[in-house]
C-alpha cells in the first residue's frame, strides 16, 4: 500500500472542510446531507468518512477553525503596545472572521454561526467545542482588560471576566444582527462602542 | 349560535399562546407539532386553528409579545428625567424580558429566541415581524441617545442609530450566551458595560 504524506492528508481534509462550508452556507445545516458534501467535493464516501464521521464532526471542525482565526487576531493585537482599544480590537477581530474563508463580509458566515448556535442546543458534540472556545475567548479579552487597567484607562471595580463577557456579547450580537437582517456594518459597532466608551458618566456608581 | 364575547376570545388566544410557549421551550421549535400544542392546551384542532394557522403564526405571536414587553420597558424608562444610563436601561429591559412569561431568569426564553432566530433564516413569515421589531427597538434606543446628547454626556460625532445598534447587539449577544452556556448574568453585562462607559480614552479619535 502506498504511503500517504501528511501534506496529502491535510490537503484532503482542507478540501472536505471547504466543500462542507460551501454546502452549509448555501443550503443551511439541516437541508445539507453528507451526500451533498460528497458530491460537492467529488470524493467517495470512504475517502470522506476517513476524516469525518458525519455532519456534526464537520461543523465541529469549522467551529474550531473559526476560533483559531479569532485567536490569531487576538495574538496579533496582544503584541501591540499600548494595547488596541476595545472598539479597534473588536473591529479587527470581526473583520478577520468575516473576511476569512467563509462569507467575505456577507451574511454567509453569520448565518452559519446562527445555525450552529441553534444546533448546539441539541448536540453535546457541538456544544463542547463552542463552550471551550468561549472560555478561551473570555480569557483572551480578560488579558486585554488587565492591560487597560495597567495603563490606567479602565476602572478596576468590575471583574475582568465581566468586561470580557460584555465584549463577547457585542461580537455575538453583531453576528446575530448580520445573520438576521444583513445590514450590520463593523463600522457601526465600532462607532457605537466608541461613543459608549467616551460617555461622561460619574466615575463611581 | 351563541355570541362569543371579546374577553372569551382573548382568553382563549392567551391560553393557546401560553401552551405553545410551554411546548416550544420544553421540546424545541422543530420537535413540537401542532398536535403537541393541541394536547397541551386541551382544545380541539378547530378551536385552535380558528386563532392560529400553524406553528409559524404562533411563534410570530410570541415574538410580537416579547417586543411588546420590551417596548413597555423602554416607555417606562423614557419617562424618567434624567434618562437612565445605558447599563441601567439594558439591565432593566433584560430583567423584564427574562422575568416575563417565558423563562423566569432561566435559559428557556433565550433558547426559544435562538431557535426563532435560526428559523427566521428560512421563513419570511417569521422574518418580517422580527425585522419590524428590530427597527422599533433601534428607534427607541436612538431617542435615548438623543437624550444623552442633550444632557451633554455622550459625544455626538457617531450617528445615534449606530449606538442603538450597538446596544441591541449587547442584548442579543447576552441572549445568545445565556442560551448557549446558561451562565450569563444580567449583572455581568451591566458591570462590563459600566466599565466600558467609564474608560478614560481620548475624546476624539
Amino acid at each position: 500500500m502506498a504511503r500517504v504524506s501528511q501534506e496529502h492528508l491535510d490537503a484532503r481534509r482542507r478540501q472536505i472542510i471547504d466543500g462542507a462550508i460551501r454546502c452549509f452556507t448555501r443550503g443551511g445545516f439541516h437541508a445539507t446531507s453528507m451526500q451533498d458534501v460528497l458530491r460537492e467535493v467529488g470524493l467517495s464516501a470512504g475517502a470522506v468518512y476517513r476524516y469525518f464521521s458525519g455532519k456534526e464532526e464537520l461543523i465541529a471542525a469549522i467551529v474550531g477553525e473559526a476560533f483559531g482565526t479569532i485567536k490569531a487576531a487576538f495574538e496579533d493585537a496582544a503584541k501591540q503596545d499600548p494595547p488596541p482599544l476595545p472598539d479597534e480590537l473588536l473591529g479587527h477581530v470581526l473583520r478577520t472572521v468575516l473576511g476569512g474563508r467563509v462569507g467575505g463580509g456577507g451574511v454567509e458566515f453569520p448565518r452559519l454561526a446562527l445555525q450552529v448556535w441553534a444546533e448546539t442546543l441539541r448536540s453535546e458534540q457541538l456544544a463542547a467545542p463552542l463552550r471551550e472556545g468561549f472560555v478561551e475567548m473570555r480569557a483572551a479579552w480578560s488579558l486585554l482588560v488587565d492591560a487597560y487597567r495597567e495603563a490606567g484607562i479602565m476602572p478596576d471595580d468590575v471583574p475582568a471576566d465581566h468586561v470580557a463577557r460584555t465584549m463577547m456579547a457585542l461580537a455575538q450580537g453583531f453576528i446575530a444582527q448580520q445573520a438576521l437582517f444583513g445590514d450590520a456594518r463593523v463600522e457601526h459597532l465600532e462607532g457605537g462602542l466608541r461613543a459608549l466608551m467616551r460617555m461622561e458618566v460619574p466615575k463611581a456608581s
